[in-house]
């Protein structure tokens, strides 16, 4: 796992993947005291950064073993981004789907062109199933986050922040990731570390599903204690991966935890000053930036925006709430 | 007024307007039964695409005039443009508003740095007002859309539109674009006229204020009976401009009107499919694409998404009834 990976994902990327804007306000620098940079990856197609991942992972694969599909577990981003990425490429693709998932997140998954085959979450075995569904047609699993061409793909974002952060003059800077199982962030930190040493990753957990942060303390890998209880769902994961965790490590400054209110607050602000649409789980980095302002130096710091998949009910929340 | 004015209004906006980009979905192009592109000119600075016109103008003024400050009438977008371009340039600025004006527009416009001089609507006299202030205190005037500068500023965006399209791969096309004055439609026309003769604008207008689409089926001027009563306030003007109307005329397809409804629709497909945030007047292009088809041709259909300064109230409205 190195930075040619990355680069060479860019290149399978250009044309497919959006470069998002890094955006600004000053009434955001304003809240933090320091100059404050969005990376509205929630703009990405699919609406999240897991499009790039998914795409580079599929355009990883030799022809002979692309051609026979690929299967993914996902209830959310993951399962949009390699559908699309699937249906772009031509080859059928599988995502196994909890049966009390969202019914708008199954038929987005579906309307992308993906077969959604349904699980009883208490009754059945997931894993089960996704293996005999590979064994019997051929499909090759996606891995959501602990793969190396999907951290690669993430990646790309981490290369457009250090070529953008160059154009608004931003010499150094800490740059917030929201982190679930840090594919995204090692992706980010391995290109950073690269391309614009001065920048420096950071992950962004909401509080008490914060492993992340607390492996890097202890620099072992820890798990959360559970697995439900937060707004921001699309970011909680058990731990950090085999993978992700030698490179965030390697290259990551500690991690921040906000609260769920932090979260929606953020969105509200995105949507007043940025005119972008951020789900709870994307809002995290950017809760960091403005309401952690002790966590960090420096005259600027840059938050990525990392998906925008949120309901009209927890948006409206976040609108009544904080607007 | 012509498209050299416009190249160069480009070069002054480099590194100060952001290029926004030209979103799309799948999900929008099923509703409107061809390819969608949404040029998302929410995400310029301030809001809105009037930072441009309001920038092109500022940096047009010879600086003697320059610093002697501007003067502005708005209570909306284009006083924020007007604001933030005098504060980037170093110079004062005078916006003249409603005393009854959303008190969140009043603070935005002096968070930019500007001077607000309220006045009494039903008792003073605005014109008045601002031609003392004018007088007294060596300010210029920067008119809204009747002005060459202002459309060669806003024409800035069809460059960007031209270029994004072949990008795209787009050959031909409806660009439809949210108008009221015709400042930005006008800007657009020419540039597309010049740059990409197979992208044609097309005005979008509220229903029972399609005074520019009445104007064109007239080929002279015509007024809108009333001023209020519009959701699509933004985009709410008496007529098209002296200058703005024979670009219109010489450039444009036929206009097409929008209800209310089919804007707060177009509002709440933005914010699920495309992650943005699009104020009702800024809705109008998008709705004109979606629910309109029977109105252009073709396999592809631009719209220009030109504000999100919403409301949070409105807002709901259109995601608790279309989302």
């Amino acid at each position: 796992m190195n930075i040619d990976m990355i680069q060479k994902a860019a290149i399978r990327l250009k044309g497919h993947a959006r470069v998002t804007p890094l955006l600004s306000s000053p009434f955001l620098d304003e809240i933090a005291g320091r100059r404050v940079f969005v990376k509205a990856e929630c703009l990405q197609h699919t609406g999240s950064f897991k499009y790039r991942g998914a795409f580079a992972a599929l355009s990883a694969l030799s022809p002979e073993v692309r051609s026979g599909g690929v299967i993914a577990f996902s209830s959310g981003n993951h399962a949009q981004g390699v559908a699309l990425a699937a249906r772009q490429h031509g080859i059928p693709a599988v995502i196994i789907m909890p049966s009390d998932a969202p019914k708008l997140k199954i038929a987005n998954t579906r309307a992308y062109g993906a077969e959604v085959v349904l699980y009883d979450r208490a009754n059945e075995d997931r894993d089960a199933i996704g293996e005999k569904l590979s064994k019997d047609r051929g499909l090759t699993l996606i891995k959501p986050f602990d793969d190396a061409q999907v951290i690669a793909g993430q990646g790309t974002t981490g290369l457009e922040i250090a070529e953008q952060a160059r154009a608004e003059g931003i010499d150094a800077a800490d740059v917030f990731v929201c982190c679930g199982g840090g594919g995204l962030t090692s992706g980010i930190a391995l290109a950073l570390a690269a391309n614009a040493p001065k920048l420096r990753a950071r992950p962004a957990e909401p509080v008490g599903f914060d492993d992340v942060a607390r492996s890097l303390a202890a620099g072992t890998i820890q798990r959360n204690p559970k697995l439900s209880g937060s707004i921001c769902d699309a970011i909680v994961t058990p731990a950090p991966g085999n993978l992700t965790f030698p490179i965030l490590k390697a290259h990551c400054g500690p991690g921040v935890a906000v609260s769920d209110d932090e979260a929606l607050h953020a969105m509200a602000l995105a949507f007043s000053r940025l005119k972008i649409v951020v789900e709870p789980g994307g809002a995290v980095a950017l809760a960091a930036a403005l309401f952690h302002p002790e966590a960090t130096q420096g005259e600027a710091v840059i938050a990525v925006a990392s998906g925008g998949n949120v309901d009209t009910d927890v948006f409206s929340q976040a609108l009544t709430r904080f607007g």
